[in-house]
């Protein structure tokens, strides 16, 4: 049997040795997912992002667990979690995650986890997290979580690749909305207010539907907040979905107690309804594909055109650019033309 | 006169209209950038990042006036400040910060304020910022501040164009550390701890330390730090100076009263010359202008390549993707070969 074949049976180890493959970015890799390519598209791709300290790790684990027991009637879906850590390699911090993650969800062959941690540049680091994410659909996950640390624009890069995106706040972290400043409100399809038994959790509330307001403004008599806080109206959601509009619900949870779990997993299956409704399912799917195309297709065009390049031309017209003969602009319209 | 002589000769307006033609990346911003090119090179390039909350803003402009009032002796060098808020449109950070600023230091002919919000893709948002800074410089701003908002991976490529980068912490801010969750701290020429006279400082400045430790283990007996509030040792400088190796020294400010901005003033200029003359200076020159060309090159051709291809194929390509015909791989392949 092939690899193909193994890890399109489920092959736990022929899975993750292709992990290793595209994270070490080998030709055996890209032709093994290329293979594969044909059996994608079936996972549901969450995206959870926020802010270091806000219990994201700890909210991950009990989502999982929840998709793990929640559908008692059916066959309860396969989870992977991919857990992507920008710090630096000698902080350590994927390796420990991980460690804790492994005691909590060990042993339960229906969940896979796979951290990474940035080596390279951050372009790098997006595109592998695609590539991982294919592996894992067409292995047949129905749930893929996409777990980054940090709220800053690359983190938001990659939380982009979902299907649905999960912004996790704390209450009382610093004086300020961290999704705020670092602008990922826009993306965000749930809003978590994680540790929502601390003092603060009213403010961050406020604070986060006011930006709401503003980002929606045809919407502000709507909202849909946790049941456990106050009430939920379904006719209003109906009203919603109607108008094809989704305003970003917000729910708090304390993840340590597992509170407020089951509806964030209520509104994330909700938002993918949403998505199928009204086309915008496709239409993620349109814009993340053409976007790893046209990545691939820049790559291979440089690549073509270095090696029809003179030897020494690069190096002069570099020289000459430092010495400030021609200005960066020129110096690339050089190379063109003696290429 | 040319706006290009206009801008030589130190005209604001003519700056500030460059400015705007570079922001809307205009045909004409980038003829006129090409032929200042020529002038640039002198400037100090100072980056300063940190997470929100830290203080950067009021821990600038008080950098600023004390460029302003250094050196008596000789005339104060003329100082540009390029405000980088990732913050959303509607967030407004971008142009409240600059009311703030300009109530501060308005009126001084030899400083400049620009803010750039976030609109579109990151790596716009990076090429805008290299082209700002080659205008100031060509105009004959010794000092460019590049502030950027937020301590992702994107806020650090930005603040990479820098010959120095600063990042500022703060005590008590969450309980972590926000520059190793983000894996700056490698980045770092100089740590600033912010807010110094906050309970929790002592434990900033250990956590630092021990970083510090851990990424230069040869260094581990010396340190140098503010003279407010430790020794300062001369002859280690030296010595370390020597050995061509720069530990990045931590220093503590409290902004708001202006205390410890001089030694923040004086460790900057302490790693120019470090740069100066370990010939890091023109190392670091060689690597941003060499990836400005590259950047330029990549999207020259990717250009060149569009006008060749037959009309239909590219649309064709994409929806044998999407139908899953073919792997991104394949496509981008498929696509080279027709061009």
């Amino acid at each position: 049997m092939t690899l193909v074949d193994s890890i399109l049976n489920g092959d736990r180890l022929a899975l993750s040795r292709l992990l290793s493959q595209i994270e070490n970015d080998t030709d055996m890799g890209r032709s093994i997912l290329s293979e594969l390519f044909a059996h994608t598209g079936q996972a549901h791709l969450v995206g959870v992002t926020g802010a270091p300290g806000t219990g994201k790790s700890s909210l991950v684990n009990h989502l999982v667990r929840y998709y793990r027991r929640s559908t008692s009637a059916v066959e309860a879906p396969r989870v992977a979690i991919i857990a992507i850590d920008p710090s630096s390699p000698f902080s350590g911090g994927a390796i420990l995650g991980d460690r804790i993650r492994m005691r909590d969800l060990a042993g339960d062959p229906g969940v896979f986890i796979r951290s990474m941690a940035s080596r390279g540049s951050l372009g790098g680091l997006a595109k592998a997290t695609a590539a991982l994410t294919q592996a894992f659909d067409a292995a047949g996950f129905e749930i893929i979580i996409i777990e980054t640390v940090g709220a800053g624009q690359a983190e938001v890069d990659i939380a982009r690749l979902a299907h649905t995106t999960v912004v996790v706040e704390a209450p009382g972290f610093g004086d300020e909305i961290q999704a705020i400043k670092a602008g990922i409100l826009e993306i965000a399809d749930v809003l978590v207010i994680n540790k929502a038994d601390r003092p603060g959790a009213e403010n961050t509330e406020r604070a986060l539907r006011s930006m709401l307001d503003l980002a929606h403004p045809g919407s502000r008599n709507f909202k849909y907040s946790g049941h456990h806080f106050s009430s939920f109206n379904l006719e209003e959601v109906q009203k919603e979905e109607n108008s094809q509009f989704w305003r970003p619900p917000i729910v708090r949870t304390v993840a340590t107690e597992g509170a407020g779990i089951d509806e964030l997993g209520e509104k994330i299956a909700l938002h993918k309804d949403h998505l199928r409704q009204t086309g915008d399912w496709s239409h993620r799917e349109r814009a993340r594909l053409k976007a790893e195309m046209d990545q691939l297709l820049q790559e291979n065009l440089v690549t073509r055109w270095r090696k029809r390049l003179p030897p020494d031309v690069y190096k002069e017209t570099l020289e000459g650019l430092l010495q400030r003969k021609y200005s960066p602009r020129e110096a690339a319209a050089l190379l063109i033309r003696e290429s």
